[in-house]
C-alpha cells in the first residue's frame, strides 16, 4: 500500500506551515503537499539579480499581526518602516493634491464625511462576533445588502462615494457592488478597525520584510525539511472509518489549508455534505495585478514624495514606495484592483507597462519614465491561487453557509486565512488559522495538552 | 495514442445531448461523456414499481418553452396539462386562505401591492439585454443591489416582503440576500415575464411529461447511442494548437455542458483565462430538497383542493399535484429551499418526512398520515450538480463577468441552462444553450451551413 502519516497538510502557504510546524513541535508525523515548486501560496519573494527582494504577493506586517511578528522574531527574519515620509499624492478631477496620514484630505469636506461613515462602519462592526458573524442582531440585513447600497443609503456627499469605491479595491480588490456589507464589518473588526486595514505607519501597511514576505515561510519549510513536498498538487481526497487518503498518502487527519474556492475544486469521496460544498461555490477571490517599477534610485523622495498615490480612475488607485531596506534602489508599487484588474488583465503586458509608467510620470515627474525593471503578477491567472488577496464571502455566504467554514468533516479539517478570526485575509490571519486548525487535530490525535508546543500570541483568544 | 473524435461534449444533461444530438445530425463524430450512470442532468426520473413516474428534478414545460415542446414533439414524449383545478391553499399566520390563479390572495390588499411590483419588475427586466445584462443601462446598479435591498426601498408593506421572499425562494431555490437584483431581472426577462415563473397554466409550469420528465433526454440518448458514455467523471482538460484532450478523448473542440462552478473545478491546461476562472467562483448554485409523497389515491382532489400549497414559514412553502397522468394513485410534491433546504438537509430523512406529512395533513386533513411512499432527492448533495436548479450571478458577476460566460477558450465552448439567453434556468435554456454551441463549433469545424440541420423554433434568435 501506500505512504502513511499522522497527519497530511495539503498548501504550504502560512496557514498550512504554521500548522505543520505546531504539529511537528508536539512530535506528530507530518507532511505538507504543495502544488508550487516553493512554499508561501500568495506570499512570494522573487529576488533580482542584485539583491532587491520583490514581494509579488502580501508583503505587510502591522503592529496588531501579533502572530507574524512573533514568527519573524522566531525564525531571525528581520523588518523595517515602510517608507512613509513626505507627501502622498490624491488626484482628484486630474488635479494632484498632497497630503499625509491615512485618509486623503485633498477635498476636507469629503474628508470629513469620509472619516465619520468610517466611524459608523467601525460601530457597525463591532456588532459583528468574529467567531459567528451570523449571529450579529442584524446579520440578516447586512448579508443581504451589498457594499454599494450602503454606500448609496449611508453617504450623502455623492463626492466621497469614489473614496468608498477605493476602499473596497484597496482592501478586498473587489468592487463595492461585490461585497456583502456582513463581510465587511466582519472583516473591519477582525482588523481592529477600518482604519488600520487603509494605515500604513501604525496600521496593516506598517512594516516590511527586509528579505521578503516569503523570509519567514522560507524558514518554516526550513526547519520541516523534508516533511514539505513541493510541486505535488493534490486532486483527490478519500476517508473511510480508520484514516484520510490524500492522493495516495494516508493519514490520520489533513488539514487542507487553501481558499475555499480551490479547497472546492478538489475530488472528495465520499463527497463533501452539501453546506459544505456549497460554501465553496461563495467565496470567490479578489481581482488583483501587483506591479513593480525598479528605478536607479528612490527619486520621488528627494522630490518631498512618499511614493503613496490615491486615485479614483485610471488603472493605477493605490501606489506605494517599496524600495528595499537599504534603499540601493527605487521601486514602486502600484495595484490595478477589482474591474481595472479584470479590465487591464486583459490588455498586454507592454499595455500596462506604458499605462503604469504614465501615472508614475504625472505624480513624480519624467524621471519616472526611465525604469529600470518592470515587473507584474497576476493574482487571478495564478492556477493555484486563482486571485487575491483573499477569498470573500458573497451575499448571503455568512448568514447562510457561516457553521460549514470551520466545521471539519470527518477526518478533514480546515485551514487558511478565509477562515481566520483575528486578521482574516492577511497573513497573520493566515498564521492564527493554521494554529487552530493544529490544535483540532491535536486533540483528535489524543496529543496531551501538555506536549502542545507553545502558541504563539493571543491564539488563545 | 488516446482515441480521437471530431467532438466530445461533456455533460449529458439537456444541454449536452442537444448539442451532440446537433452535431451527429450534422455528419460530426461526437462523443458525450457523462459522469453519472444516467442522462439527464438535472432532470432525473425514476420509474416506481407500478410504473409511476417520480421527476426528483426538472419536470415541467410551459406553453412559451417551443424548444423543449418541440423536441418532445420529435422524440414522440406525450405531455399533460399539470392539475390545476379546485382551490389552492395559502397560509397566513397560521390560517388557510383558498385562492385559484398565481397570485396568492388570502390577503387582497397583499396581493394588489404584489402585482404592482411584479409588473414593475416586469417593465425594469425589459431594459436587460438578454444576450449582455452588463450593458443594462442601470446594471452598475441593479447587480450591486441585492433582491433583498430592492423589497426592502421598493415594496412598502411589510406583509408582502414575505411574498417576496417566497418569489426566490420557489424560483431561484434562493433566499432574497442571495440574488444579484440585475440577475433576477435577466431572469424574468428570459422567462418573458415575472408572472410565467410563478403560473402553473399558461406558466413554466403548465405541463408535464406522461413519462417523466428524462423521457425526452432518454430519447436523445438512444438516439445517439453509443456516442453516449456513461458514468465517465470528466477531471482534466488539455488544449494545444491542433486538438483539445479531455480524459484521454482527444477531438477537434470540447462543449463543457456543465454548470459553471463544476465547470470550474475540472483542470485545465493551460489553465483558463483569470475572467473565465473568476467567473465559474462567481455562480453558486440554489439549495432545494425536492420530496414526493406517493398516496392511494388524489383524496385531495375530491375535497376541492389543487394540491398546491402556498406558505411563508415552515420547510415546506410551495407545494403541487404530481400525481401521474393517469391518475392511478396520488403524488403530492413540496419544495424545500433555501435557507430551509439548508437547515432541512442537515437532519434525518425521518424528521423530513415527518414535517412535510404535518404540512400536507394540515393542509388536506388526516389521509395525508398514510402515505404508501415517501422519496425526497437532495440536489446540494448530489455530487454532479451540488445545487438547484440553477447557478445564480452573485452580485457583481454579471458586469464583472458577464462576457466570459459564452466566450469560447480556444477549441473549449460552454453550454448549460446558466449560458441561455431565453428560458435561462430551465430544461428549454439548457436546449437553447446546446443548439448555440454546436452552431460555434459546426462553424469552427467550418461544416457548411447547408448541411446543418434543421434548428428547433426559434433558435435564430
Amino acid at each position: 500500500m501506500g505512504e502513511a502519516v499522522d497527519v497530511v497538510v495539503v498548501g504550504a502557504g502560512y496557514a498550512g506551515l504554521t500548522a505543520a510546524t505546531v504539529l511537528a513541535d508536539a512530535g506528530v508525523d507530518v507532511a505538507v503537499v504543495e502544488a508550487r515548486d516553493r512554499v508561501g501560496g500568495r506570499v512570494y519573494t522573487e529576488v533580482l539579480e542584485d539583491g532587491t527582494p520583490i514581494d509579488h504577493g502580501g508583503q505587510w506586517v502591522g503592529p496588531t499581526q501579533k502572530r507574524l511578528l512573533a514568527l519573524a522574531t522566531r525564525t531571525g527574519v528581520e523588518t523595517f518602516a515602510t517608507y512613509d515620509a513626505g507627501n502622498n499624492i490624491e488626484w482628484i478631477d486630474g488635479v494632484a493634491h498632497t497630503y499625509s496620514g491615512p485618509i486623503p484630505s485633498g477635498d476636507p469636506e469629503v474628508a470629513a464625511d469620509l472619516t465619520v461613515a468610517m466611524l459608523d462602519l467601525n460601530l457597525m462592526a463591532l456588532d459583528v462576533p468574529l467567531d459567528a458573524p451570523w449571529e450579529a442582531a442584524d446579520a440578516e440585513e447586512w448579508d443581504g445588502t451589498t457594499f454599494a447600497s450602503w454606500i448609496r443609503e449611508s453617504v450623502e456627499n455623492p463626492k466621497a462615494h469614489a473614496r468608498f469605491a477605493l476602499f473596497a479595491q484597496a482592501v478586498w480588490s473587489a468592487e463595492p457592488r461585490d461585497l456583502s456589507l456582513l463581510h465587511l464589518l466582519f472583516y473591519i473588526h477582525s482588523a481592529g478597525g477600518a482604519v488600520p486595514l487603509v494605515s500604513t505607519t501604525g496600521g496593516a501597511q506598517d512594516r516590511r520584510f527586509v528579505t521578503g514576505a516569503q523570509g519567514v515561510a522560507n524558514a518554516l519549510a526550513a526547519r520541516l525539511g523534508s516533511r514539505v513536498r513541493l510541486s505535488a498538487p493534490v486532486r483527490a481526497i478519500s476517508q473511510g472509518a480508520e484514516e484520510v487518503t490524500v492522493d495516495g498518502l494516508s493519514a490520520k487527519a489533513a488539514i487542507i489549508a487553501l481558499p475555499p474556492t480551490l479547497a472546492g475544486r478538489l475530488i472528495y469521496d465520499p463527497p463533501l455534505p452539501a453546506d459544505r460544498d456549497q460554501l465553496t461555490q461563495r467565496v470567490p477571490m479578489g481581482t488583483v495585478i501587483k506591479i513593480h517599477v525598479v528605478y536607479p534610485s528612490p527619486f520621488w523622495r528627494d522630490a518631498g514624495f512618499s511614493g503613496q498615490i490615491t486615485a479614483y480612475d485610471g488603472p493605477v488607485r493605490v501606489a506605494y514606495d517599496n524600495s528595499p531596506a537599504d534603499g540601493h534602489c527605487g521601486v514602486l508599487l502600484a495595484f490595478i484592483e477589482g474591474d481595472e484588474g479584470r479590465i487591464w488583465g486583459r490588455r498586454t503586458r507592454e499595455e500596462r507597462e506604458a499605462a503604469v509608467i504614465d501615472a508614475f510620470a504625472a505624480a513624480f515627474g519624467e524621471e519616472a519614465r526611465h525604469p529600470a525593471r518592470y515587473l507584474e503578477k497576476s493574482w487571478a491567472d495564478d492556477e493555484y491561487s486563482r486571485g487575491c488577496y483573499a477569498g470573500l464571502m458573497a451575499p448571503g455566504a455568512w448568514t447562510g453557509y457561516g457553521p460549514a467554514l470551520r466545521r471539519p468533516v470527518g477526518r478533514i479539517h480546515w485551514a487558511g486565512t478565509e477562515t481566520a478570526t483575528v486578521w482574516a485575509g492577511y497573513i497573520d490571519g493566515a498564521i492564527q488559522s493554521g494554529e487552530r486548525a493544529a490544535r483540532e487535530v491535536l486533540e483528535v490525535l489524543g496529543v496531551p495538552t501538555d506536549k502542545w508546543p507553545a502558541l504563539l500570541p493571543e491564539s488563545g483568544a
